[in-house]
C-alpha cells in the first residue's frame, strides 16, 4: 500500500473524503460513467486505496446511498420541533427537508435520480428511505387530524393518501428547485431558497390553490390576507 | 415464419397483442427478468415474430413505454373539459389521470417504475412525458391564477413550483392506491377508486389540509362544509 501518502489521516476521516468525492461524481456523471480513478483523484488518494475501503464501484454507490439517506432523514427529523403544533411541525420538516435537498444538491441527485435509475437492488434503498419518511408524515398528519378534532372524519387511509401525496409534492419541487439551481440561476435573486420553497409548499399543502390564489397565505395558527408572511417570510 | 398461425391477423393488431402482452410481463418481472420468450408465449406468437415485428429487448421496452405515455396523456387531456372553470379542468384532468392508472396499472408500473430504474434512454422518454404533464398543468394553473385575477401576485415562477408540486403528488398517491391494488385491497370496499382518489387529490391541492381537517370539502364554484360532497362523491 505504498501509493497511500498521508498516514496520519485516521480511516474514518479518509473514507468521508472519498464518499464525498463519488457523490458528487455521481451526480454530475451518472452511475455508469463515474470512473473509480476519477472518485480517488478528487478525494486525493490512490485507486487501490478506494478499493481497500470500499471495495467495488457497485458497494461504494450503495454506502453513498445509506449515507446522503441517513444524513436526509437526520435533517428532517431534527428540523422538527417536537410538542409544538402540527402545522409548525409539518412546516419546519418541510423546511429542514428544501434546505437539506438545496444545501446537498448532488446528495439529493444521488437518490433522486441515479439510485432509482440503475437497477433494483439500489432503488430499494430509496424506497425504503422513502417509506421511513412517508410513515413520519403519516404520523405528523395524524396528528394533525386529531388536534383538529376530525378523526372519524379524516379517515387513517385517507391520512395516508395525502401523506404520499405531500411527500411526491415535496420530492418533486425539490427536483425543481435544484434543476434551477443547475441551470445556473442560483446568484439570480429570483431564485427560491429553500425558505421559499417550503413556503411554496406549505401554502399548496396547508392552504390549498384556492386560497392560494385567492391571496391568502398560510401562517401558523391561522388565515391571513396576503398582507402576512407564512412561515417563511417573502 | 412458419411458425406464424394465424395469417389473416393485420400485422398492427399482432403489435398490440405482443405490447399488451410486453407491458404486463415487463410491469411483473421487470424489464432484466423479463424473457421475449414468456412475452411471445403470452402474445399466443412465436418468438421469431416478436423480433421481426419489434427487433430486440430493448426496441420492444421503448415501444412499450411510448405506447404507455402516449395514452396516459390522450387520457389526461381528454378529461379535461375544455372552456370550463380551472378548477373543473384540474379535478377533471386529476380524474382522468388516477381512472387511466387504475385501469392499466401494468402500463403505470412500467412508467412510473421500470422505466425509471433501467438506465438512462428510458428514463429520459419517461422524463419527456412528464414534462408534457407538468407543462400542461402550469398552463392551467396560470389560467386559474388568471381567473382569480392574481396574476402579480401569484407570480410565473410560484405557478411552475406549484405545477411539479401537484405532479408530483399525483404520482405519487396513483402508485399508492396501485400497491393497495396489487395487495389484493381491490375488492375491498374500503379500497378508493380512481374517483376517491381525484377527491383526495383535489381536497389536499384545492382545499388544503387545513380545511381538510376542519371538516371542508372542495366542490366546483366554493366552499362546503363536510355535509357536502366534492368532484366525486364519497
Amino acid at each position: 500500500m505504498g501509493a497511500v501518502k498521508s498516514k496520519r489521516v485516521p480511516r474514518a476521516v479518509r473514507e468521508q473524503q472519498m464518499l464525498d468525492a463519488a457523490v458528487l461524481t455521481f451526480a454530475r456523471r451518472g452511475y455508469r460513467a463515474a470512473s473509480m480513478d476519477e472518485i480517488a483523484e478528487l478525494a486525493g488518494v490512490s485507486k487501490p486505496l478506494v478499493y481497500l475501503y470500499l471495495n467495488s464501484k457497485e458497494d461504494l454507490f450503495n454506502t453513498v446511498i445509506r449515507r446522503e439517506s441517513a444524513a436526509l432523514v437526520a435533517a428532517v427529523t431534527s428540523a422538527v420541533e417536537p410538542g409544538a403544533a402540527a402545522d409548525r411541525q409539518l412546516c419546519s420538516g418541510l423546511k429542514g427537508f428544501f434546505a437539506h435537498t438545496a444545501e446537498h444538491p448532488y446528495g439529493w441527485a444521488v437518490l433522486h435520480q441515479q439510485a432509482r435509475t440503475h437497477g433494483e437492488p439500489f432503488a430499494r434503498e430509496v424506497a425504503a428511505l422513502r417509506a421511513e419518511i412517508v410513515a413520519f408524515v403519516t404520523e405528523l398528519l395524524g396528528a394533525a387530524a386529531k388536534e383538529a378534532g376530525c378523526v372519524g372524519e379524516l379517515v387513517e387511509r385517507e391520512v395516508a393518501g395525502l401523506a404520499h401525496a405531500l411527500v411526491g409534492a415535496a420530492e418533486s419541487l425539490a427536483e425543481w428547485a435544484n434543476v434551477r439551481t443547475d441551470e445556473g440561476a442560483s446568484g439570480d435573486p429570483e431564485h427560491p431558497s429553500a425558505k421559499d420553497t417550503a413556503a411554496t409548499m406549505m401554502n399548496f399543502a396547508w392552504m390549498g390553490l384556492n386560497q392560494l390564489m385567492g391571496g391568502e397565505r398560510w401562517v401558523p395558527g391561522g388565515l391571513v390576507d396576503h398582507e402576512s408572511r407564512s412561515c417563511a417570510r417573502r
